[in-house]
């Protein structure tokens, strides 16, 4: 059997190294497993907005414009759900709407998220394996200044703004990994976690334990994308939030957040490296196609360096 | 109090005169009680086809070229669901989804399909009264030389197609009327049975007993205008419906049909009048706003005639 690779991946800068990485190994050799934490149901209708992220990205469907939902996307259902006084703090465009509604009937019928995933990857062609962390609830919840909130509630209805004390991660203690998230952690050539909020989308990930105690026993090397550049984060709210934290916002701290399981770190240009972690260094702002390849080389570089 | 009519109605056709009643008559005098026999769910999602018309209508919104949905319709929904491999055999616009998302959520709420679409009613700003005529699901089943098919079946994807031998009405005989229904047919002015196929689109109507009872017993005429111009419908399947059960294609069948509550009926130009039932004669092809208020104004007038 050909080389695998894993990645653990929340939005869309983690989806933008997952299509890099897509980009530059053989076809089916890559599993992207991703946050779940995030989803929830709006009208009923069930919503997983990382997995759906990186379905559109990975199929050439994201708005660039927007740096969400779809490219050339139209909002007439919106527009007439307002008109009928439904409410509209969450935008849901018309080709969207396509993988929720489908979603919520493959519920409906028993399907795990898993198998309707794998669906959908299989009707846009795409060639690697997309797996939700778990087949069970896991809910992200921010206790912040102003109460606990549902994460949509925090990201999107209240855009970031209230000042995060902790994060929850409501029935992360029950939750199993979805079949083969295991393994791919397991059996990977190297593991990457994509540079995507550690507290809010790859901690979700991280608090289900068989997710955890994999990437403390893979003997791959697991690399991860830092998502600071020069202290910042490229897009969301990282940097703020680890500031209310009490962090310092910087790769030291990430990589001390991640633990003994993380064996290497690419990072930004002339960025600060954590102590005693190999790093290497390019520039990690993923604007174009040729961007993400960049930053996926250089992880893959990173793996085949530490684990020689 | 001031005078109130009532009018039973189906699809396309029977929402033409019901505009044209609107229009005619002052505001929040007019209660239409409307066909839910076609009703089912898609990807889970509730369609009432007849309510919805009826609202489109109405509110101004109706897609006269297509004569079914939204004007300035988009299709980016169908669209991505196609590439997803979903069912495409009938086709949901874009802003047609947001009546039947908010629906779904009300209906798991708890709602009766009456205050949901009293809302969107009262959303639209529309000043008379749209009941369902049940609460309860009806639902019309079509029973063919193809085998026995659910109405949206026959209708839609098998075009009116097969032979039809007969039509069932489940759930009619635990159904009761929608609160209000049988009061607008006791109390009213003058009823009016819109020109709407008598078999498939009336006939659940009259298929719950105490609908059909209060047809019966109410002291107002009751005036239907036929559906049939010059032995043809305009649109649907009527006639030739009509011919498969082994009727005569004219309105002494459809008269017969709806028995000894009928009092009159308005009939087109110079089509055969039914034996021993007053009438009146105009032109019912309903294609401008302006025809739409002469035969409502024609029926309105052959209901003054024979209550004097």
């Amino acid at each position: 059997m050909s080389a695998r690779y894993a990645v653990l991946t929340g939005g869309v800068g983690g989806a933008k190294l997952v299509d890099g990485l897509y980009r530059q190994l053989p076809e089916n050799s890559l599993t992207a497993i991703v946050n779940t934490g995030d989803d929830f149901r709006h009208f009923g209708l069930p919503i997983s907005p990382d997995i759906d992220t990186l379905l559109y990205t990975l199929s050439g469907k994201s708005n660039s414009e927007l740096g969400w939902g779809r490219e050339g996307e139209t909002w007439n259902f919106m527009a007439a759900l307002k008109s009928l006084g439904g409410e509209d703090w969450f935008n849901l465009g018309d080709g969207d709407l396509a993988l929720h509604v489908l979603r919520a009937a493959a519920f409906a019928a028993g399907e795990p998220l898993s198998v309707i995933i794998a669906r959908f990857a299989s009707a846009w062609n795409l060639q690697l394996s997309i797996l939700p962390m778990s087949d069970n609830p896991v809910a992200t919840w921010v206790d912040t200044d102003g109460g606990l909130l549902p994460f949509q509630s925090y990201f999107v209805e209240h855009q970031c703004s209230p000042k995060v004390k902790a994060v929850h991660f409501e029935g992360a203690a029950e939750a199993v990994p979805a079949s083969g998230v295991v393994e791919a952690i397991m059996e990977s050539e190297a593991v990457f976690i994509a540079p995507s909020n550690p507290w809010l989308s790859v901690d979700p990930l991280l608090s289900i334990d068989e997710i955890r105690t994999a990437l403390q026993e893979t003997p791959a090397p697991v690399v991860a994308v830092s998502p600071l550049i020069q202290g910042k984060a490229v897009k969301g709210p990282t940097a703020k939030l680890m500031g209310e934290l009490g962090l310092e916002t910087s790769n030291q701290s990430i990589a001390s957040h991640y633990g003994t399981w993380l064996d290497a770190m690419v990072v930004h240009g002339k960025d600060t490296a954590p102590a005693n972690l190999p790093v290497s260094r390019t520039d990690t702002l993923m604007t174009s196609s040729k961007d993400r390849e960049r930053v996926a080389e250089a992880a893959l570089q990173l793996a085949k360096e530490i684990a020689a």
